[in-house]
């Protein structure tokens, strides 16, 4: 016996050990040990107010700090976090989901104990269908090959997993094998397949003239951003993201080009990606949202490198034992064939002129207006909607600086990843960009952001509606109760509130908000509920398209 | 064919049948052809701020009204409404949960949708464990068939279902075999096995002399308040309810001796109930929350009559083919035998002297203020912890008067819960009775009151965090941010806040609320975080004891 553990401590220290500082989270009768044992660990719990909030903060500190954790209590806790778990899972985000459960002792005697819904099972059950592994830890003996194994998945995969611990096995004494989580290295790529897919991408590169990449999101889970830049750079090779992969280049690249999305991108970066003769789509998931028609095209002329952390893609064949993150590196450490200089399409799509200080606030002029403002101390966190489409067109400066649940697209996110986010790199101010049906569902958890002594930006854009339900089908299901969004800091206790009807009022408050580092501020911005992002214009143009043409 | 339906048409057709006249829920992509057919319907359609409200609404309005529903999109909507979902089967409340889901046309040509998890049923197997039928209706030649046994496991179990309904499929024409639902009726109870079930009954009671009746939830759900108040009557027996039936025979009742429940009852309550020598317990669970010790024990004397919609059961047998209902009529209405008068605990443990005026708030003085200003037309809706413990002692007049998640005790309950009671009858007004953690996780939906016009009172038990965990152990992870919860009005836009620290400015507060039924009132209500009802003081010292013994 090498340390002196409980299932409890192991769990808690294994965690530490992968680089968990923050849990979010609200205790409950079933899963006090295991807080008293975080309040005694290097972990520290941030008391969430609701537990879908705590789940969303921890899928924004995992995307950011490359693992995140939530904890809450059994079914009352658990099942109001698995939309969110949900999220992580869907866009790939590496969450860790502590649950507490009934006794196995107290079980024995009554079928029936508080919290329960159909049997003691259900809460996993459920939590198995929105994660890569989930398991109860109620056995001393298995204890560590179970979390170990639970935390390799969640490594290799990037997506949540879920543990839960009966309450009186938290305390169970365990015998560890090994003080240190176990390296998962063992398990890497096969280096003659791994030679093979690059030698083939090299020919694949060696017999093209326009080549393009497509970077996706899972470049920043597996932490390969610069990789992706030295691929770019010796490629010599155009770069588009998508928009869940927005920012993982720095935007100011001379080889960026744009957002991809065959929803929501500008024309131009989709003809000219859908002209490229050859298409290196990593770390992307191919979704609707995506839609990337080059694809299918390109596909069939067997110009096509598809590289995702399930599948290493090359034309119409896989490499098995290829892993995402060894295909990216290697790709960014060969010999591939340079690329000459061609014209680019233009970068900015945001045509500003700042307008006199009277005129009605604007998409258009609020966003022109914040583009110049955004800095590398700030990370631009987009609520769904207007926020995200608008968003999409922003500037953001360096890598790994925004932030959106682009494909999952479930409202409610940005508020609570702001406190994720804050806590997993401090040095970044939040600039949340909600809209108003969003902010009701979880704009209150800023209070938690004011409990952490946290200053984000919280720009609610209140146009009175779900506006993107507006774009497909009009009726009065997609209007809301408007609120006075900015008292929400009377509410909460402090912050600032603001309201803003005219472009002058949003740029002296937004100016306000930018000087002041040291408190939250909540702008209300009046829009006309008629007013579209011209990002919006495009989304909706496109899908009225999609649903005409079947 | 009978008459001209689609698939949606039908199905909100059935619903209306049934009673269904309002639905909760919030739109999205998938669901939007759905609830342009419900603005066509005569349900009308009732927009929250949140699904899980929209879930919790449903429930109480089911609770009240015999059915409830909510309408909500696919994934980022219908895996927010799992919790309360889960509640509404805990719990038995007849909730159906409507979701739109991509159409089965477009799922063809991309595997990754937005809002997806894992694959396309992810969403409808979580369903499967929180529901008593869940199904995808796809097929216009099944359509029917599903649609009605899925309802009738909703009426027979009264728990919740899922119906999932593909976009491309709502439209759909379907050939209506019945104009009408079928009457379920069809299936009832064996006559020879209710006659057999009634005559041990008879035979049981005709050799006891103390029989105590414990009536539960159930009583509500399958309609059975009148045949309860009968059967107690006829018989001349004791009654107690649990927490979760409270108020299922009215409190004013003579033979009506308290709330039972080993956790939280009067010790008055438990030591009559455990001396009865015959048990009846009629629509209640035996959960940790009841803690009947009184069954066991004469259970192995051959005393019990234990009757929910899941099992008859008497002494060690089970009772087959006898429906719940069946077997409570047949109760009712038999020649059963009467006991004599015998003396009943006091019913009352509320001992309160209206205080002076500048006397600091207390959970004794303002509960007992409160008790005085209930009446015919008030509904208590009290959330978990404090809220409920205290609130189990409150007189309630009529019968279905108090409304509390007592058993699942899921947080944030009691203020979406207002908005469902005050739709399912409006001539109650709720009083909630809220805890300052559960506000914050639903006290904004508030908003949705305001905008369809009710006026609910909103007492909020501000004690600076979770004083039952604080009562089971104490740590920081039981603090949370105080909010000014009075300003919430200024927030939604209207309604009266008031701040209470002393007994003086409690009682004009909830006077001048009384006073005002046209607008919505929220008390802020300051108690000493050290405070404890006498209820929760019992349930404090009982789950120590529990925990020492076990």
């Amino acid at each position: 016996m090498i340390s002196s553990h409980t299932i409890g401590s192991l769990l808690l220290d294994r965690l530490h050990q992968l680089g968990l500082k923050h849990i979010f989270g609200i205790p409950g009768d079933y899963v006090l040990t295991l807080f008293q044992l975080i309040e005694e660990s290097p972990i520290q719990h941030i008391g969430t107010t609701r537990e879908d909030c705590a789940g969303f903060a921890a899928d924004a500190y995992a995307r950011i700090h490359g693992i995140g954790g939530a904890c809450i209590t059994y079914c009352v806790g658990g099942l109001n976090i698995v939309n969110a778990t949900a999220c992580a899972y869907a866009e790939r985000s590496p969450v860790v989901i502590l649950s507490g459960s009934p006794g196995m002792a107290e079980r024995v005697n009554n079928p029936f104990l508080h919290h329960m819904v159909q049997d003691f099972s259900t809460q996993r059950d459920v939590f198995e269908k929105v994660t890569v592994a989930s398991i109860v830890i109620d056995d001393p003996l298995t204890a560590e090959r179970k979390i170990d194994r639970a935390l390799t998945a969640l490594l290799k995969y990037k997506r949540p997993i879920y543990l839960e611990i009966p309450r009186d096995k938290v305390l169970s004494p365990v015998q560890v094998a090994s003080p240190r989580f176990p390296d998962v290295t063992e398990c890497e790529s096969d280096p003659a397949a791994l030679k093979e897919a690059v030698a083939e991408v090299r020919g694949i590169l060696s017999g093209s003239e326009r080549p393009v990449i497509l970077a996706g999101a899972e470049l920043f889970r597996f932490g390969l951003e610069k990789e992706l830049t030295t691929l770019v750079e010796h490629m010599h090779a155009p770069v588009a993201t998508t928009l869940l992969g927005k920012s993982v280049i720095r935007e100011d690249h001379p080889l960026y080009i744009g957002v991809y999305g065959g929803l929501v991108g500008r024309q131009e970066i989709l003809d000219f990606v859908d002209q490229a003769d050859c298409l290196l789509t990593l770390g992307t998931l191919l979704t609707d949202i995506e839609d990337v028609k080059a694809h299918s095209t390109l596909l069939a002329a067997g110009r096509t490198i598809h590289a995702t952390a399930e599948t290493i893609a090359i034309k119409h064949h896989r490499y098995e034992n290829v892993r995402f993150e060894d295909f990216i590196r290697a790709l960014a450490s060969s010999p591939l064939p340079a690329f000459p200089s061609r014209p680019l399409p233009a970068l900015d799509s945001v045509q500003y002129e700042k307008p006199p200080a009277h005129t009605p606030v604007t998409l258009r002029n609020m966003f022109g207006y914040l583009d110049g403002l955004l800095n590398d101390q700030t990370i631009v966190i987009a609520d769904v909607g207007e926020s995200l489409f608008a968003a999409a067109d922003l500037h953001v400066h360096q890598s790994a600086e925004f932030l959106s649940p682009a494909y999952y697209t479930s409202m409610g996110f940005s508020v609570p990843a702001a406190l994720g986010a804050g806590l997993a790199n401090p040095k970044l101010r939040p600039i949340v960009l909600v809209g108003d049906g969003a902010f009701q569902m979880t704009g209150t958890e800023l209070s938690t952001c004011l409990r952490y002594g946290q200053s984000p930006i919280v720009i609610v854009l209140n146009n009175r509606g779900y506006t993107t339900e507006r774009e497909i089908m009009e009726g009065p299901f997609n209007d809301i109760q408007e609120w006075q969004y900015e008292k929400v800091c009377d509410l909460i206790g402090s912050g600032t509130g603001h309201r803003a009807e005219t472009f002058g009022e949003f740029q002296s408050a937004l100016d306000q908000a930018f000087a002041d580092t040291q408190h939250l501020h909540v702008l209300n911005v009046l829009l006309d509920p008629k007013d579209r992002s011209t990002a919006m214009t495009r989304v909706a143009q496109r899908l009225a398209k999609r649903l005409s043409t079947g």
